[in-house]
This record gives structure tokens, sequence and C-alpha cells, in this order.
């Protein structure tokens, strides 16, 4: 078969490569149709992520049709339509029972292993361990695109955005970044009681986006987004909920500098360095700061919820590509801003 | 009267002063029987809280008799022995009613107020404001000393460490420093379902009393002590829930680093100075990180615990003077490492 191979930093091809036979009698192999690129893979392709190595096939998401089954799997068939989860799981440890599934043990402590410890869905056909728990049937009615858009953008969004955050109905919510998983976060905030959601970012094109996605209000990245949020809180006091979703020490201060006391900064974003915790300010302000990588656990939900028509990922789609354009596909997302490119879709 | 006054950083006076009158009808007076000093008493003591200012009564803390009540007070009667809750409440705003009465809208948002924004328990009577909400009964079995650490120390180390951390059946807890707040935080882990607690602190006598107060096991602070608490934690993969007892960057690491993936650390120091948060790390770690100030909201679960036995909090009583010997009482409380003080009882 062909898949996009990293080979070190800045280094990548869609080449041919051995197709991926089943080694555990709880894998399947999934004939892929729809995948995507995340800014995970971004990070990757820079060198960031040294658990990924030469030779690793890239890629975490996607949809495609089951072509095989190891003789454990008893939910998942041979023809299913299915999501890839970006999350595999054994369900078993004391971890995938806590719902914590991102840190299953018998995983190694780690559920996010597609195109990072394992070879991944950026390819015609991938191996999927766990599969009864990490494939899910695509429902009549949702499309394959909307389905990829489950594998991770829109749980991680929901899960550890908005419901870490512990949003609740009324709250005023801010979300700071609203690239794809900021985007994620407004989608799913808007549909969970919201009574505003504050989109921040410094790009027009995105805060635009943002609206579509259910924000209620935008601003403007400056040096006055503080007061503004604050301006627009119940009370002038803060807001109940800041979602930061760009991983950088300015956005991650300021979800600290605009929640009022007891409120909570839900932390998304992929960080490459410490922050300062004011914690001479907040010992005293009964705030909850969480972090996170999705435990993938509400895509029944949000498939629920797009069947419903309360949430529409198909509005992530802006740019489409096959397997044989993967350095337009490349190239468009990782300059998305200038592109208004959100979510890429790349099919087989 | 005679009460203890601040007179500006290193100064105070037990000295003649007004007696308190009733300025709202929700007001009630209380002759002070029990009071004891807190560690924030010593900070406002060195200056570091200036929103104290020369001519304020100290204290929060104390049992006593109701002498006086406002016409608006309907559950605090003249002659009852209460015990006097540190938070002072309106139940009436938007934070009251989420259960966040230490952010008391009507009161300026802070409920602390005693001995900070208006005169407190450290004098012959005091004035309490929202008598009927700040007052608690003191019931029959219960002594003036147990209840005089209901005031403040046993809610803080409970809703602030206890339950902020959202301590679990069968959890490992870790308690980082075994001072008065820290054996707050042990007494009521231990009641709380925790399969161990562990105190860590660079005291022996307080790692002695820790062990009387609960704690399953010690550890000495020292640079191996991250090691030795995952060592000690369900699968060597870090302690479930880490309680911060001291307030400096050094003790706010210690529980960061202690962590499992999916585990709290529940603040309960008082901070002088910004932490570093290790967010390139952590925010994959699925961890929750707490603060507060005590809501003292769970005062009479407190009491029914005493009642049955649960808790013990005559534990904390080491030293007991009298209102003519305030020097002595913060003298000792201030050097209560030395002294093998935990708490100090200062009575009419």
């Amino acid at each position: 078969m062909k898949a996009l191979v990293y080979h070190g930093p800045g280094q990548k091809a869609w080449e041919e490569v051995p197709d991926p036979v089943l080694q555990d009698p709880t894998d399947a192999i999934v004939k892929v149709e729809t995948t995507t690129i995340c800014g995970t893979d971004l990070h990757i392709l820079k060198g960031d992520v040294p658990a990924v190595t030469d030779g690793r096939i890239l890629g975490h998401e996607g949809v495609g049709v089951v072509t095989e089954v190891g003789e454990a799997c008893t939910r998942v068939k041979v023809g299913d339509r299915v999501i890839i989860s970006c999350i595999s799981k054994c369900m078993e440890c004391d971890y995938c029972k806590e719902g914590l599934t991102s840190h299953c043990q018998t995983l190694g402590g780690i559920g996010w292993i597609f195109g990072h410890l394992i070879d991944g869905t950026q390819a015609e056909y991938v191996r999927v361990p766990f599969a009864d728990n990490g494939l899910i049937p695509l429902p009549e009615g949702v499309t394959a695109e909307q389905g990829a858009m489950l594998s991770d953008i829109l749980p991680t969004g929901f899960e550890i955005g908005v419901q870490y955050g512990q949003v609740s109905d009324g709250d005023v919510v801010a979300v700071i970044g609203a690239g794809p998983v900021g985007l994620a976060a407004i989608m799913t905030a808007a549909s969970s009681g919201a009574s505003k959601v504050i989109a921040v970012d410094g790009n027009k094109f995105r805060l635009e986006a943002a609206r579509e996605f259910g924000a209620t209000d935008t601003l403007e990245a400056g040096p006055d987004v503080v007061d503004e949020l604050k301006a627009m809180s119940r009370g002038g006091l803060g807001v109940d909920v800041a979602i930061e979703a760009v991983g950088i020490p300015a956005t991650f201060a300021t979800c600290l500098d605009a929640i009022r006391p007891g409120g909570h900064v839900a932390n998304v974003g992929v960080h490459g360095a410490p922050v300062s915790f004011p914690i001479e300010r907040d010992w005293i302000n009964n705030i909850t700061v969480t972090t996170g990588l999705v435990n993938a656990t509400t895509t029944e939900q949000l498939l629920a919820d797009i069947t419903t028509g309360k949430i529409a990922p198909e509005k992530f789609v802006t740019h489409r590509f096959t397997f044989d354009e993967w350095e337009q596909a490349y190239d468009t997302f990782s300059r998305a801003a200038d592109e208004h490119a959100l979510k890429v879709i790349v099919t087989a």
C-alpha cells in the first residue's frame, strides 16, 4: 500500500510500504477513505515530538471501512464504516475504567498511539488495536467528513474545554484562540448552555468563522482583552470559564486574568514552555485549572448531536485534497490562517 | 472593653476600646469566651496584609455567648453559645447561593472580614454581621475548644484540601506541610476514605503529630520526596491527590511533580510569590489544580463528625493562655515548630 511516512524533521513522503497485518486478536484493519491533518502532525514534522521516529506513518484521524478483524473482535465487523478514534484504549485497566482512556495503562500510559507510537491513518490501510473500543460505527445520515471531525478535534474541544471547564447553563465562556480546536470548543460550548461564548483571536478570518461556529461575541486579541472580557462578564467580575486553545504563556495568562473568583481555566493548548501561575493573587480566588489529552469518550454523544442538528462539524471543512495531493494538503494546512483554512480533508 | 489592637507592622496591644454596638438589624454581639491565633494573624503583624490598618482588632476565630441581637435576626438568640465562623456571608447574593460564600458580593467580594476589614474576635466582645449565617450554635457535647477549631482551620483543610482535591475512596493522598492547616487536611482526609494519607514535613515533631491526626505514613521533606511519594502510590504512577499546605514555590512544585496523570493538586497554602507551572509537561496529563479561601459551608457536617467521633479537633490544642497573656500566646504560636505548638487557645 501507499502511506505518508515521516523521515525526520521536515521530511515526509507518500511512498510504498508493506500492508498492515493483524498482530493481536483484538486488532482490525481499516481501509482509510477520509482523513485529515492535525496541528499535532505539524508539530511532529517540526521535530517537536521525539517519540515519533523515522519510518512512522503519520495521522491519527479518519473514517474508513473495516477489511479484516481479529478473532477476539466482537463488536466491529468486516464491512463496517467506522470513525477511527484518535485514542486507543483497552477498557480493562483502572484508567480506562475511570474514563481516563487518554492514559490507558495497557498501552503504556498514553492512549494516543496512531502516528505517534504505531503507524497512523494517513495511509491506504491502518491497523487498529483494541478495535472494538477504538472504532465507532458511522451512523446513517452522518457523512465521512463529519465523522472525521469526531476522531479528535470535536471531542478534544468538548471534553477538555467544555466539560473540564464545567461550562454550565448561563455561563459566560471565553475561548482564547479560534483555530480548529478553539472552534470545536466554541461549537460545543454554544450547545452546552453558555449564555455567551466569546471568541478571542488575532486573526479576523478566524473571528468570522467563530461566529459561524456559535460564538456570540468576538474580540481581537490585544492589550485590553482582559478588561474587555470582564466588561462582558456577569457583574464585571470575570468570565465563568476561559478555554485556552493556543498553547503559549501569554494566552494562558489571559485566561487566568480574565476569570472571576470561582472561575475555571480549561487548558486545551499544547504548550512548549512553562507558564507563570500568579498564585500569590489566586490562592484566595477559589479557581480551578485543568489540562488534558482527549479521552474520546463522548464520540457517541457528539454523533447524536450531529443527527439532531445541535452541532454541524461539516463547517470545519474548508479544503479538500486526495491522497496524491499530500504536499498541497500539508502546505495549505500549515499556512491555515493565510489560506483561510480550518480543517483540510484528504480522501483516497 | 479590652481588645487586641493592631497598630501597624510588629505592633499590637491589649487595650481599652469602645464596646461594639449593633450597626445593622442582622448584626449580633457575642461575648468571646475562647479564641485562638491563626497563621494569617502572624502575616498581618508582619505587614503582609495591607488592608488591615492601624486600630483594627485582630482575630477571626472563636466561641462565645450571644449578648445582643439585631431585630432582623431570626435564628440566633441572646444566650446562645456559638461558634463564630471566620467567613461572614449574606446568603442572598449569587456567590453565596453557589456556595462560594468566601466571595460574598454583599461584603464586597470577600467573606473574610473579621480582623481584616472589620474588628475581630481577639476581644471581650465582637460585632457579628449577618449573625444568623455566621454564628453556629455549639451543640451539647462539643467543647468550646473543639468549636474554636471549626471557625476556620478544620473547614479550611476539609473544604479547600479534601473536597477541592476530590479525595475519593481508596485514594493515596499526600499532604505537603503538617502545620495546623495541613493537619486539618490530614484529619479530614483520613476520615474521607483515603487509603493512605502521607504527611510530608521537615519537622519531626509535626510528623509525629501527623500520625496522631490520621496520617498512615510520614516522609521527611528532602530531594527524594517525589520519588518516595511515587513509590508509595498505586502502580507507582503518582499520588491521586496532593494537598499543598505550606505556600512556597518548592512545595507547590512537589505537589505537581508527585501526582499521577488524572491527579489533583489542591492548594491550601497562602502564597507570597508566583510559581512556575510546567504546562509543557502537564498539558497532556489531565490534571486539576484548585485554590481557595474557605467557604465555611461544612461546619455543621464537621460538628456531626465530632459528635460521632470521626474527627477529634481537641488534638490541635497544645497550649492554653488567658486574655492577659496575649504576648506569651503570640510568642508561642510564632515559634510553633520550636515550641511544639499546634494551636494555642486563649480564653477570657
